[in-house]
């Protein structure tokens, strides 16, 4: 069976979550019911990363088998056709290898995180962003973000139910830049590891905007990692600011042949 | 009574438009309720530009008048209170004089058109922007852009319906750009008069994206613009993509003193 690589852009508003929950609208489910009408079912599809509840987006990855030989552009089409009005969309398919997967091929996720700063409620970035009503000091937050890089046991940031075998992850990049979006000033985080913890990004984000906003310092920051106790970390911030943006493989499945 | 002039923002998808209809949901509406919240009722409030069904603000400027000397900065934090959940924020508001007012002391409103081209349907920006779904020619598009720049008998691009005393505007600004959006490469117009007529900005976006298709030449524009027959228009593009941005008065009355 011919195994083809899907990137999969998404709202998660709607949705419990990427993973197919019984009763509960899924992304894994979204999709995995347009390939039913492709092929008849059951599917099961495998995804780069299981994003939570109300979490967006951009770029995730996922693959899936299917008997017949399509074309990608033409196999992209028609989930999309069949994907409405789900807020979900295949911006891109590959024909991959048999033995390539979506999860284990990986070799790093990317996450992007918003927070609109300003003190009139969001109207068009709704449900798109974190709204903090103060400005942040995001040269405060790099410097208190640059304490987390590199290798480290991460249980502070860790969320209690996370099943991931180790707390030990290396963080490559968790870069924190202050820019003008479409409905005010916004600080983006980009984060970027081989894998993350559960709720990691989250965690970052929230203890960050307390460095932002003062009542932490960068210092504060290494002490929580170093404590390695759920307990030392900040607020964890809320899930819809959060977006998968990129997930890179030893070669990008979607480059134009 | 004290005269306040407000900055709004909204997004459009769940109003009839700007303009208070009896059973249907309307911007002004809206915020005429939330200003019986702080003061009985009845109220009647002006705005710069009535925004059709489906129209987004960025900066629709109102004025209201209220008993109560209120603080500007509590006025807008009280009625972004009220009109929740609606998607609509007072962004700023500004105390001005009893003669002031938000439509005829206006010199000018700018415009804003997003279209979004890419294949994939949209998922995060879906009813803020008109997507296409081939890439458009910039150049072209701005080409005939510049054909309905200055002084014009606008009979063209007018809606039937336009209850406006003349055709006859001046054109001050069409520009067109090429930028990367957050889901994908976007073509927007900015578009500044004096005032407009009904459905212009549309019928101008909907005519220039047959030029960017190739349809169209920019000769073409010029020549629907002479023939002074609304037949002449290219088609009407929707109202999802358009955003009133900016209205300009002779001083700015929310610059910080």
């Amino acid at each position: 069976m011919p195994r083809y690589a899907l990137k999969v852009e998404y709202h998660g508003a709607p949705f419990a979550g990427w993973q197919r929950q019984k009763d509960l609208p899924s992304v894994q489910g979204a999709i995995e019911a347009a390939l039913a009408r492709l092929q008849p079912g059951p599917h099961t599809i495998a995804a780069a990363g299981r994003t939570d509840a109300g979490v967006h987006a951009l770029g995730q990855v996922a693959h899936c088998d299917l008997q017949k030989d399509w074309d990608p552009f033409r196999l992209s089409e028609a989930l999309n056709y069949h994907l409405k009005p789900a807020p979900v969309a295949i911006v891109a398919a590959a024909r991959v290898a048999d033995d390539w997967h979506a999860r284990f091929s990986a070799l790093e996720r990317q996450y992007l995180f918003r927070i609109l700063m300003r003190r009139a409620p969001a109207t068009h970035d709704r449900g798109q962003v974190w709204q903090v009503q103060r400005p942040l000091d995001v040269v405060a937050m790099q410097a208190g973000a640059d304490m987390l890089l590199g290798r480290h046991d991460f249980t502070t940031f860790r969320s209690t139910i996370c099943q991931a075998a180790s707390p030990v992850k290396t963080l490559d990049e968790l870069r924190v830049e202050e820019t003008e979006g479409f409905c005010g000033p916004e600080i983006r985080f980009r984060v970027r590891a081989r894998s993350f913890l559960h709720n990691q990004v989250r965690s970052f984000v929230g203890t960050l905007e307390r460095v932002g906003a003062g009542s932490w310092t960068p210092e504060d920051v290494r002490a929580a990692l170093m404590a390695r106790d759920r307990a030392a970390c900040g607020p964890v911030c809320p899930p819809q600011g959060l977006y998968l943006e990129r997930v890179g493989y030893p070669e990008d499945p979607f480059a134009p042949a």
